[in-house]
Protein backbone atom coordinates (compact mmCIF):
# COMPACT_ATOMS: atom_id res chain seq x y z
CA UNK A 1 0.00 0.00 0.00
CA UNK A 2 1.40 3.46 -1.30
CA UNK A 3 1.44 5.54 1.88
CA UNK A 4 -0.36 8.79 1.82
CA UNK A 5 -0.12 11.92 4.32
CA UNK A 6 -2.95 14.58 5.18
CA UNK A 7 -2.21 18.32 5.17
CA UNK A 8 -5.29 20.25 7.26
CA UNK A 9 -5.85 23.58 7.31
CA UNK A 10 -8.51 25.94 6.65
CA UNK A 11 -9.06 28.38 3.21
CA UNK A 12 -7.69 31.92 4.45
CA UNK A 13 -9.23 34.73 3.10
CA UNK A 14 -5.80 36.28 1.16
CA UNK A 15 -6.73 32.97 -0.64
CA UNK A 16 -9.75 34.05 -2.12
CA UNK A 17 -10.35 36.09 -5.12
CA UNK A 18 -13.20 38.48 -6.74
CA UNK A 19 -15.31 35.54 -7.73
CA UNK A 20 -15.31 34.72 -4.24
CA UNK A 21 -13.57 31.16 -4.73
CA UNK A 22 -10.21 30.31 -4.15
CA UNK A 23 -7.36 31.83 -6.65
CA UNK A 24 -6.06 28.80 -8.76
CA UNK A 25 -2.38 29.34 -8.19
CA UNK A 26 -2.97 28.50 -4.60
CA UNK A 27 -3.91 25.10 -4.84
CA UNK A 28 0.01 24.91 -6.29
CA UNK A 29 0.68 26.53 -2.30
CA UNK A 30 -1.09 23.48 -0.83
CA UNK A 31 0.39 20.75 -2.99
CA UNK A 32 3.91 21.97 -1.73
CA UNK A 33 2.17 21.81 1.91
CA UNK A 34 1.55 18.09 1.35
CA UNK A 35 4.93 17.52 0.04
CA UNK A 36 6.08 19.25 3.23
CA UNK A 37 3.93 16.82 5.62
CA UNK A 38 4.93 13.90 3.45
CA UNK A 39 8.40 14.19 3.58
CA UNK A 40 7.86 14.48 7.55
CA UNK A 41 5.79 11.34 7.89
CA UNK A 42 8.41 9.30 6.19
CA UNK A 43 10.36 10.31 8.86
CA UNK A 44 12.51 13.55 7.02
CA UNK A 45 12.42 17.17 7.25
CA UNK A 46 12.71 18.74 3.64
CA UNK A 47 14.68 21.48 4.93
CA UNK A 48 16.93 19.46 5.94
CA UNK A 49 17.49 18.18 2.78
CA UNK A 50 18.28 21.51 1.45
CA UNK A 51 21.23 22.56 4.49
CA UNK A 52 22.61 19.29 3.05
CA UNK A 53 22.69 20.66 -0.50
CA UNK A 54 20.19 18.72 -2.18
CA UNK A 55 17.27 20.98 -4.06
CA UNK A 56 13.94 19.16 -5.09
CA UNK A 57 12.56 21.55 -8.06
CA UNK A 58 9.89 21.58 -9.87
CA UNK A 59 10.05 20.05 -13.10
CA UNK A 60 6.17 20.18 -14.19
CA UNK A 61 3.04 20.47 -12.37
CA UNK A 62 -0.36 20.27 -13.52
CA UNK A 63 -3.74 20.58 -11.36
CA UNK A 64 -7.52 19.54 -12.53
CA UNK A 65 -9.94 21.90 -10.62
CA UNK A 66 -13.17 20.11 -9.66
CA UNK A 67 -14.89 22.25 -7.11
CA UNK A 68 -14.29 25.93 -5.98
CA UNK A 69 -13.27 25.82 -2.18
CA UNK A 70 -14.19 28.88 -0.26
CA UNK A 71 -13.09 31.25 2.59
CA UNK A 72 -12.71 29.30 5.96
CA UNK A 73 -13.43 25.90 4.60
CA UNK A 74 -11.84 23.05 6.01
CA UNK A 75 -9.12 21.54 3.68
CA UNK A 76 -7.32 18.11 3.16
CA UNK A 77 -4.88 17.78 1.03
CA UNK A 78 -3.73 13.75 0.54
CA UNK A 79 0.21 13.46 -0.49
CA UNK A 80 1.47 10.10 -2.11
CA UNK A 81 4.56 9.52 -4.51
CA UNK A 82 3.39 8.35 -7.94
CA UNK A 83 6.47 7.50 -9.00
CA UNK A 84 9.93 7.71 -7.82
CA UNK A 85 14.14 7.28 -9.52
CA UNK A 86 16.71 8.67 -8.36
CA UNK A 87 16.91 11.68 -10.45
CA UNK A 88 12.59 12.20 -11.07
CA UNK A 89 10.13 12.14 -8.35
CA UNK A 90 6.51 12.55 -9.12
CA UNK A 91 3.80 13.60 -6.26
CA UNK A 92 0.19 13.36 -6.63
CA UNK A 93 -2.70 15.27 -4.85
CA UNK A 94 -6.03 14.89 -3.67
CA UNK A 95 -7.54 17.90 -2.35
CA UNK A 96 -10.59 17.78 -0.48
CA UNK A 97 -13.28 19.68 1.28
CA UNK A 98 -12.64 17.93 5.18
CA UNK A 99 -16.19 17.34 5.96
CA UNK A 100 -17.80 17.21 3.08
CA UNK A 101 -14.78 14.80 1.06
CA UNK A 102 -15.37 15.64 -2.03
CA UNK A 103 -12.64 16.65 -4.11
CA UNK A 104 -11.66 19.80 -4.56
CA UNK A 105 -8.78 19.43 -7.47
CA UNK A 106 -6.18 16.93 -8.22
CA UNK A 107 -2.73 17.65 -9.45
CA UNK A 108 0.71 16.16 -9.81
CA UNK A 109 4.12 17.69 -9.69
CA UNK A 110 7.81 16.14 -10.84
CA UNK A 111 10.79 17.37 -9.63
CA UNK A 112 14.19 16.92 -9.92
CA UNK A 113 17.12 17.30 -7.74
CA UNK A 114 19.84 19.87 -7.79
CA UNK A 115 22.75 21.00 -6.23
CA UNK A 116 24.28 24.47 -4.59
CA UNK A 117 25.98 24.76 -8.00
CA UNK A 118 22.26 24.39 -10.13
CA UNK A 119 23.33 21.27 -11.89
CA UNK A 120 21.27 18.00 -11.69
CA UNK A 121 22.34 15.24 -8.98
CA UNK A 122 21.08 12.39 -8.08
CA UNK A 123 18.62 12.36 -4.63
CA UNK A 124 21.11 11.88 -1.00
CA UNK A 125 20.74 8.35 -0.56
CA UNK A 126 19.38 8.62 2.78
CA UNK A 127 16.54 10.85 1.73
CA UNK A 128 15.58 8.36 -0.92
CA UNK A 129 15.37 5.29 1.11
CA UNK A 130 13.00 6.81 2.88
CA UNK A 131 11.25 7.59 -0.33
CA UNK A 132 11.04 4.29 -1.17
CA UNK A 133 9.26 3.34 2.21
CA UNK A 134 6.29 5.12 1.00
CA UNK A 135 6.21 4.18 -2.40
CA UNK B 1 -1.78 33.26 -37.83
CA UNK B 2 -3.07 33.12 -34.89
CA UNK B 3 -2.99 36.28 -32.69
CA UNK B 4 0.09 36.04 -29.82
CA UNK B 5 -0.52 38.62 -27.19
CA UNK B 6 2.89 40.18 -25.24
CA UNK B 7 2.71 41.12 -21.19
CA UNK B 8 6.00 42.08 -19.55
CA UNK B 9 7.04 42.94 -16.57
CA UNK B 10 9.62 42.50 -13.87
CA UNK B 11 10.11 39.77 -11.58
CA UNK B 12 9.38 41.04 -8.06
CA UNK B 13 10.93 40.22 -4.90
CA UNK B 14 7.76 38.84 -3.20
CA UNK B 15 8.04 35.96 -6.27
CA UNK B 16 10.87 34.57 -5.27
CA UNK B 17 11.51 31.94 -2.57
CA UNK B 18 14.47 30.37 -0.03
CA UNK B 19 15.92 28.78 -3.41
CA UNK B 20 16.63 32.46 -4.88
CA UNK B 21 14.14 32.17 -7.55
CA UNK B 22 10.53 32.60 -8.54
CA UNK B 23 8.29 30.31 -6.51
CA UNK B 24 6.69 27.90 -8.85
CA UNK B 25 3.23 28.58 -8.31
CA UNK B 26 3.57 32.29 -9.16
CA UNK B 27 3.95 31.62 -13.10
CA UNK B 28 0.11 30.51 -12.53
CA UNK B 29 -0.31 34.38 -11.87
CA UNK B 30 2.19 35.50 -14.82
CA UNK B 31 -0.29 33.08 -16.92
CA UNK B 32 -3.60 35.03 -15.34
CA UNK B 33 -1.56 38.85 -16.67
CA UNK B 34 -1.03 36.75 -20.24
CA UNK B 35 -4.75 36.45 -20.34
CA UNK B 36 -5.80 39.31 -19.50
CA UNK B 37 -3.89 41.37 -21.96
CA UNK B 38 -4.84 38.68 -24.71
CA UNK B 39 -8.27 39.68 -24.59
CA UNK B 40 -7.82 43.21 -24.48
CA UNK B 41 -6.00 43.10 -27.16
CA UNK B 42 -8.66 41.53 -29.08
CA UNK B 43 -10.59 44.28 -28.07
CA UNK B 44 -12.72 43.32 -24.96
CA UNK B 45 -11.52 43.67 -21.11
CA UNK B 46 -11.98 40.47 -19.39
CA UNK B 47 -13.82 42.54 -16.25
CA UNK B 48 -16.80 43.46 -18.70
CA UNK B 49 -17.42 40.00 -19.01
CA UNK B 50 -17.65 39.48 -15.82
CA UNK B 51 -20.20 42.35 -15.12
CA UNK B 52 -22.33 40.37 -17.65
CA UNK B 53 -22.74 37.55 -15.36
CA UNK B 54 -20.30 35.07 -17.34
CA UNK B 55 -17.34 34.27 -15.43
CA UNK B 56 -14.35 32.03 -17.03
CA UNK B 57 -13.13 29.52 -14.32
CA UNK B 58 -10.18 27.70 -14.48
CA UNK B 59 -10.83 23.91 -15.40
CA UNK B 60 -7.01 22.77 -15.63
CA UNK B 61 -3.77 24.21 -15.89
CA UNK B 62 -0.05 22.78 -16.64
CA UNK B 63 2.85 24.53 -16.52
CA UNK B 64 6.61 23.07 -17.89
CA UNK B 65 9.24 24.45 -15.70
CA UNK B 66 12.51 25.03 -18.22
CA UNK B 67 14.75 27.59 -16.34
CA UNK B 68 14.24 29.66 -13.46
CA UNK B 69 13.70 33.17 -13.00
CA UNK B 70 15.04 35.44 -10.63
CA UNK B 71 14.21 38.74 -8.76
CA UNK B 72 13.99 41.64 -11.01
CA UNK B 73 14.30 39.86 -14.30
CA UNK B 74 12.49 41.43 -17.42
CA UNK B 75 9.51 39.03 -18.66
CA UNK B 76 7.86 38.49 -21.31
CA UNK B 77 4.73 36.06 -21.79
CA UNK B 78 3.52 35.37 -25.10
CA UNK B 79 -0.14 34.40 -24.89
CA UNK B 80 -2.19 32.63 -27.72
CA UNK B 81 -5.39 30.58 -28.12
CA UNK B 82 -4.86 27.08 -28.25
CA UNK B 83 -8.91 25.54 -28.84
CA UNK B 84 -11.67 27.81 -28.63
CA UNK B 85 -15.36 26.83 -28.52
CA UNK B 86 -18.84 28.00 -26.76
CA UNK B 87 -17.69 26.06 -23.85
CA UNK B 88 -14.49 25.43 -23.52
CA UNK B 89 -11.40 27.76 -23.84
CA UNK B 90 -7.59 26.48 -24.00
CA UNK B 91 -4.97 28.93 -23.55
CA UNK B 92 -1.33 28.11 -24.29
CA UNK B 93 1.80 30.02 -23.04
CA UNK B 94 5.54 30.79 -23.46
CA UNK B 95 7.19 32.70 -20.77
CA UNK B 96 10.50 33.78 -21.32
CA UNK B 97 13.27 35.96 -19.96
CA UNK B 98 12.66 39.48 -22.15
CA UNK B 99 16.60 39.80 -23.06
CA UNK B 100 17.93 36.66 -23.60
CA UNK B 101 14.91 35.41 -24.77
CA UNK B 102 15.36 31.75 -23.06
CA UNK B 103 12.08 30.42 -22.32
CA UNK B 104 11.38 29.67 -19.08
CA UNK B 105 8.19 27.95 -18.43
CA UNK B 106 5.17 27.18 -20.79
CA UNK B 107 1.98 26.50 -19.97
CA UNK B 108 -1.64 25.96 -20.44
CA UNK B 109 -5.25 26.59 -19.28
CA UNK B 110 -8.44 25.34 -19.98
CA UNK B 111 -11.35 27.49 -19.03
CA UNK B 112 -15.22 27.41 -19.01
CA UNK B 113 -17.68 29.30 -18.55
CA UNK B 114 -20.21 30.12 -15.90
CA UNK B 115 -22.79 32.19 -15.23
CA UNK B 116 -23.41 34.14 -11.61
CA UNK B 117 -25.61 31.21 -10.27
CA UNK B 118 -22.46 28.82 -10.94
CA UNK B 119 -23.81 26.84 -13.68
CA UNK B 120 -21.90 25.96 -16.97
CA UNK B 121 -22.46 28.55 -19.65
CA UNK B 122 -21.84 29.32 -23.22
CA UNK B 123 -19.50 32.06 -23.81
CA UNK B 124 -21.30 35.39 -24.39
CA UNK B 125 -21.31 35.49 -28.39
CA UNK B 126 -19.91 38.96 -28.57
CA UNK B 127 -16.99 37.46 -26.79
CA UNK B 128 -16.86 34.66 -28.84
CA UNK B 129 -16.50 36.40 -31.83
CA UNK B 130 -13.64 38.35 -30.72
CA UNK B 131 -11.95 35.68 -29.42
CA UNK B 132 -12.42 34.20 -32.49
CA UNK B 133 -10.21 36.45 -34.06
CA UNK B 134 -7.07 35.76 -32.50
CA UNK B 135 -7.77 31.64 -32.74
CA UNK C 1 -8.77 40.24 31.47
CA UNK C 2 -9.26 40.48 27.91
CA UNK C 3 -9.45 37.32 25.62
CA UNK C 4 -6.82 36.56 23.37
CA UNK C 5 -6.69 33.82 20.75
CA UNK C 6 -4.24 31.34 19.30
CA UNK C 7 -3.63 30.54 15.70
CA UNK C 8 -1.16 27.55 15.15
CA UNK C 9 0.14 26.93 11.75
CA UNK C 10 3.71 26.27 10.10
CA UNK C 11 5.65 28.77 7.37
CA UNK C 12 5.11 27.76 3.77
CA UNK C 13 7.76 27.52 1.74
CA UNK C 14 5.42 29.61 -0.93
CA UNK C 15 5.92 32.70 2.30
CA UNK C 16 9.78 32.60 2.50
CA UNK C 17 11.80 35.09 -0.19
CA UNK C 18 15.64 34.39 -1.75
CA UNK C 19 16.60 35.89 1.50
CA UNK C 20 15.84 32.89 3.08
CA UNK C 21 12.98 34.16 5.54
CA UNK C 22 9.59 34.82 5.24
CA UNK C 23 7.95 37.65 3.10
CA UNK C 24 7.24 40.96 5.10
CA UNK C 25 3.92 40.94 3.40
CA UNK C 26 2.66 37.36 4.63
CA UNK C 27 2.89 38.52 8.19
CA UNK C 28 -0.21 40.77 7.44
CA UNK C 29 -1.68 37.50 6.32
CA UNK C 30 -1.14 36.10 9.72
CA UNK C 31 -2.90 38.71 10.95
CA UNK C 32 -6.27 37.57 8.81
CA UNK C 33 -5.61 34.10 10.22
CA UNK C 34 -5.57 35.58 13.62
CA UNK C 35 -9.05 37.88 13.39
CA UNK C 36 -10.87 35.32 11.72
CA UNK C 37 -9.64 32.94 14.65
CA UNK C 38 -10.67 35.24 17.26
CA UNK C 39 -13.90 35.62 16.11
CA UNK C 40 -14.59 32.26 16.54
CA UNK C 41 -13.54 31.99 19.79
CA UNK C 42 -16.13 34.48 20.72
CA UNK C 43 -18.62 32.50 18.66
CA UNK C 44 -19.32 33.73 15.16
CA UNK C 45 -17.91 33.44 12.06
CA UNK C 46 -17.10 36.60 10.41
CA UNK C 47 -17.77 34.37 6.86
CA UNK C 48 -21.69 34.63 8.31
CA UNK C 49 -20.80 38.44 8.86
CA UNK C 50 -20.56 39.03 5.28
CA UNK C 51 -23.47 36.56 4.67
CA UNK C 52 -25.60 39.50 6.32
CA UNK C 53 -24.06 42.35 4.35
CA UNK C 54 -21.48 43.63 6.82
CA UNK C 55 -18.11 43.73 5.84
CA UNK C 56 -15.36 44.32 8.22
CA UNK C 57 -12.41 46.31 5.66
CA UNK C 58 -9.14 47.40 7.04
CA UNK C 59 -8.47 51.13 7.23
CA UNK C 60 -4.60 50.72 8.75
CA UNK C 61 -2.50 48.06 9.32
CA UNK C 62 0.86 48.20 10.62
CA UNK C 63 3.58 45.68 11.59
CA UNK C 64 7.27 45.47 13.42
CA UNK C 65 9.61 43.03 12.56
CA UNK C 66 11.36 41.67 15.32
CA UNK C 67 13.24 38.76 13.99
CA UNK C 68 12.85 36.78 11.10
CA UNK C 69 10.57 33.61 10.42
CA UNK C 70 11.73 30.49 8.48
CA UNK C 71 10.19 27.74 6.23
CA UNK C 72 8.74 25.45 8.69
CA UNK C 73 8.52 27.35 11.70
CA UNK C 74 6.11 26.35 14.14
CA UNK C 75 4.20 30.24 14.61
CA UNK C 76 1.77 31.26 16.80
CA UNK C 77 -0.30 34.58 16.38
CA UNK C 78 -1.91 35.84 19.32
CA UNK C 79 -4.53 38.46 18.62
CA UNK C 80 -6.62 40.72 20.97
CA UNK C 81 -9.18 43.47 20.71
CA UNK C 82 -7.23 46.68 21.66
CA UNK C 83 -10.50 49.00 21.24
CA UNK C 84 -14.15 48.52 20.13
CA UNK C 85 -17.04 50.92 19.08
CA UNK C 86 -20.00 50.50 16.93
CA UNK C 87 -17.51 52.00 14.12
CA UNK C 88 -14.04 51.12 15.13
CA UNK C 89 -12.11 47.79 16.12
CA UNK C 90 -8.78 47.45 16.40
CA UNK C 91 -6.41 44.41 16.81
CA UNK C 92 -3.32 43.79 18.02
CA UNK C 93 -1.44 40.75 17.13
CA UNK C 94 1.87 39.04 18.89
CA UNK C 95 3.50 36.82 16.33
CA UNK C 96 5.64 34.07 17.98
CA UNK C 97 7.94 31.05 17.63
CA UNK C 98 5.50 28.50 18.62
CA UNK C 99 8.87 26.42 20.43
CA UNK C 100 11.09 29.28 21.61
CA UNK C 101 8.51 31.32 22.25
CA UNK C 102 10.36 34.41 20.52
CA UNK C 103 8.51 37.34 19.50
CA UNK C 104 8.43 37.75 15.58
CA UNK C 105 6.59 40.56 14.78
CA UNK C 106 4.03 42.63 16.28
CA UNK C 107 1.05 43.97 14.30
CA UNK C 108 -2.01 46.32 14.27
CA UNK C 109 -5.17 46.68 12.14
CA UNK C 110 -7.87 48.88 12.15
CA UNK C 111 -10.96 48.40 11.07
CA UNK C 112 -14.43 50.37 9.71
CA UNK C 113 -17.52 48.44 8.82
CA UNK C 114 -19.16 49.11 5.12
CA UNK C 115 -22.25 47.91 3.89
CA UNK C 116 -23.00 45.79 0.61
CA UNK C 117 -23.44 49.80 -0.90
CA UNK C 118 -19.92 49.81 0.23
CA UNK C 119 -20.75 53.02 2.40
CA UNK C 120 -19.55 52.82 6.61
CA UNK C 121 -22.22 51.33 8.62
CA UNK C 122 -22.07 50.23 12.37
CA UNK C 123 -21.31 46.69 13.41
CA UNK C 124 -24.32 44.66 13.46
CA UNK C 125 -25.52 44.56 16.89
CA UNK C 126 -24.72 40.96 18.08
CA UNK C 127 -21.55 41.06 16.45
CA UNK C 128 -20.51 43.94 18.59
CA UNK C 129 -22.10 41.89 21.79
CA UNK C 130 -20.03 39.36 20.84
CA UNK C 131 -16.81 41.23 20.33
CA UNK C 132 -17.73 43.26 23.48
CA UNK C 133 -17.11 40.09 25.58
CA UNK C 134 -13.38 39.97 24.00
CA UNK C 135 -12.88 43.00 24.95
CA UNK D 1 13.37 68.71 -3.82
CA UNK D 2 13.32 65.18 -2.86
CA UNK D 3 13.04 62.73 -5.44
CA UNK D 4 9.88 60.83 -5.95
CA UNK D 5 10.20 57.68 -7.84
CA UNK D 6 6.86 56.20 -9.81
CA UNK D 7 6.08 52.29 -10.63
CA UNK D 8 2.89 51.80 -12.71
CA UNK D 9 1.41 48.61 -13.11
CA UNK D 10 -2.53 47.28 -12.92
CA UNK D 11 -3.70 44.96 -10.39
CA UNK D 12 -3.58 41.42 -11.15
CA UNK D 13 -6.70 39.39 -10.60
CA UNK D 14 -4.58 37.33 -8.07
CA UNK D 15 -4.46 40.21 -6.13
CA UNK D 16 -8.19 40.81 -5.65
CA UNK D 17 -9.82 38.83 -2.87
CA UNK D 18 -13.66 37.93 -2.37
CA UNK D 19 -14.70 41.61 -1.23
CA UNK D 20 -13.96 42.36 -4.90
CA UNK D 21 -11.35 44.67 -4.36
CA UNK D 22 -7.10 43.99 -3.44
CA UNK D 23 -6.44 42.18 -0.46
CA UNK D 24 -4.17 44.81 2.19
CA UNK D 25 -1.61 42.55 2.18
CA UNK D 26 -0.95 43.26 -1.76
CA UNK D 27 -0.05 46.92 -1.03
CA UNK D 28 3.37 45.58 0.77
CA UNK D 29 3.98 43.96 -2.39
CA UNK D 30 3.75 46.95 -4.11
CA UNK D 31 5.88 49.12 -1.48
CA UNK D 32 8.68 46.43 -2.74
CA UNK D 33 8.04 47.08 -6.21
CA UNK D 34 8.05 51.29 -5.44
CA UNK D 35 11.63 50.51 -3.28
CA UNK D 36 12.90 48.46 -6.40
CA UNK D 37 12.31 51.82 -9.04
CA UNK D 38 13.03 54.08 -6.73
CA UNK D 39 16.98 52.55 -6.16
CA UNK D 40 17.00 52.33 -9.91
CA UNK D 41 16.23 56.30 -10.39
CA UNK D 42 19.16 56.84 -8.15
CA UNK D 43 21.35 54.45 -10.24
CA UNK D 44 21.68 51.52 -8.33
CA UNK D 45 20.19 48.13 -8.36
CA UNK D 46 19.59 46.70 -4.87
CA UNK D 47 20.17 43.33 -6.44
CA UNK D 48 23.69 44.54 -6.69
CA UNK D 49 23.40 45.31 -3.38
CA UNK D 50 22.80 42.03 -1.85
CA UNK D 51 25.09 40.78 -3.96
CA UNK D 52 28.03 42.61 -2.38
CA UNK D 53 26.15 40.97 0.97
CA UNK D 54 24.25 44.26 2.19
CA UNK D 55 20.56 43.28 2.79
CA UNK D 56 18.26 45.78 3.71
CA UNK D 57 15.70 44.30 5.85
CA UNK D 58 12.08 45.36 6.99
CA UNK D 59 12.20 46.86 10.54
CA UNK D 60 8.07 48.59 9.96
CA UNK D 61 5.53 48.73 8.06
CA UNK D 62 2.25 50.73 7.91
CA UNK D 63 -0.10 51.87 5.87
CA UNK D 64 -3.42 53.63 5.51
CA UNK D 65 -6.11 51.85 3.46
CA UNK D 66 -8.38 55.37 1.53
CA UNK D 67 -10.34 53.83 -1.46
CA UNK D 68 -9.78 50.17 -2.83
CA UNK D 69 -8.31 49.53 -6.01
CA UNK D 70 -10.15 46.86 -7.93
CA UNK D 71 -8.95 44.55 -10.73
CA UNK D 72 -6.92 45.89 -13.85
CA UNK D 73 -7.31 49.63 -12.30
CA UNK D 74 -4.14 51.25 -13.26
CA UNK D 75 -1.76 51.74 -10.45
CA UNK D 76 1.26 53.92 -9.73
CA UNK D 77 3.58 53.89 -6.69
CA UNK D 78 5.42 57.62 -5.80
CA UNK D 79 8.03 56.59 -3.34
CA UNK D 80 10.58 58.94 -1.62
CA UNK D 81 12.77 58.96 0.78
CA UNK D 82 11.67 59.79 4.25
CA UNK D 83 14.64 59.36 6.49
CA UNK D 84 18.77 58.17 5.08
CA UNK D 85 21.02 57.28 8.24
CA UNK D 86 23.83 54.96 7.73
CA UNK D 87 21.45 52.79 9.55
CA UNK D 88 18.22 53.20 8.67
CA UNK D 89 16.05 54.18 6.12
CA UNK D 90 12.84 55.36 5.22
CA UNK D 91 10.44 54.74 2.24
CA UNK D 92 7.11 56.73 1.91
CA UNK D 93 4.80 55.63 -0.45
CA UNK D 94 1.58 57.27 -2.17
CA UNK D 95 -0.39 54.73 -4.08
CA UNK D 96 -2.94 56.11 -6.71
CA UNK D 97 -5.11 55.31 -9.20
CA UNK D 98 -3.28 55.96 -12.12
CA UNK D 99 -5.93 57.63 -14.12
CA UNK D 100 -8.05 59.21 -11.78
CA UNK D 101 -5.08 60.29 -9.45
CA UNK D 102 -6.96 59.57 -6.33
CA UNK D 103 -5.16 58.53 -3.31
CA UNK D 104 -5.33 54.59 -2.64
CA UNK D 105 -3.31 53.94 0.26
CA UNK D 106 -0.11 55.58 1.90
CA UNK D 107 2.52 53.46 3.81
CA UNK D 108 5.92 53.97 5.13
CA UNK D 109 8.63 51.41 5.72
CA UNK D 110 11.48 51.58 7.76
CA UNK D 111 15.03 49.52 6.99
CA UNK D 112 18.06 48.61 8.60
CA UNK D 113 20.99 46.83 6.50
CA UNK D 114 22.21 43.56 7.88
CA UNK D 115 25.04 41.73 6.21
CA UNK D 116 25.39 37.99 5.45
CA UNK D 117 25.78 36.89 8.60
CA UNK D 118 22.50 38.15 9.73
CA UNK D 119 24.18 41.19 11.74
CA UNK D 120 23.61 44.85 11.80
CA UNK D 121 25.91 46.83 9.20
CA UNK D 122 25.83 50.06 7.73
CA UNK D 123 24.62 50.83 3.94
CA UNK D 124 28.05 50.00 1.84
CA UNK D 125 29.09 53.98 1.18
CA UNK D 126 28.77 53.79 -2.75
CA UNK D 127 24.47 53.26 -2.22
CA UNK D 128 24.31 55.49 0.83
CA UNK D 129 25.91 58.47 -1.70
CA UNK D 130 23.66 57.19 -4.20
CA UNK D 131 20.36 57.44 -1.85
CA UNK D 132 21.71 60.48 -0.42
CA UNK D 133 20.85 62.10 -3.84
CA UNK D 134 17.59 61.17 -3.38
CA UNK D 135 16.86 62.89 -0.11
Amino acid sequence: MPHVSESRFRVRYAETDQMGVVYYANYLVWMEIGRTDFCKTLGFNYKEMEREGAYMIVAEAACRYLAPARYDDPIVVETRLDRLSRRLVTFAYSIRHAETGRVLAEGKTVHVTIGADQKPRSIPKRYFELMGNGA
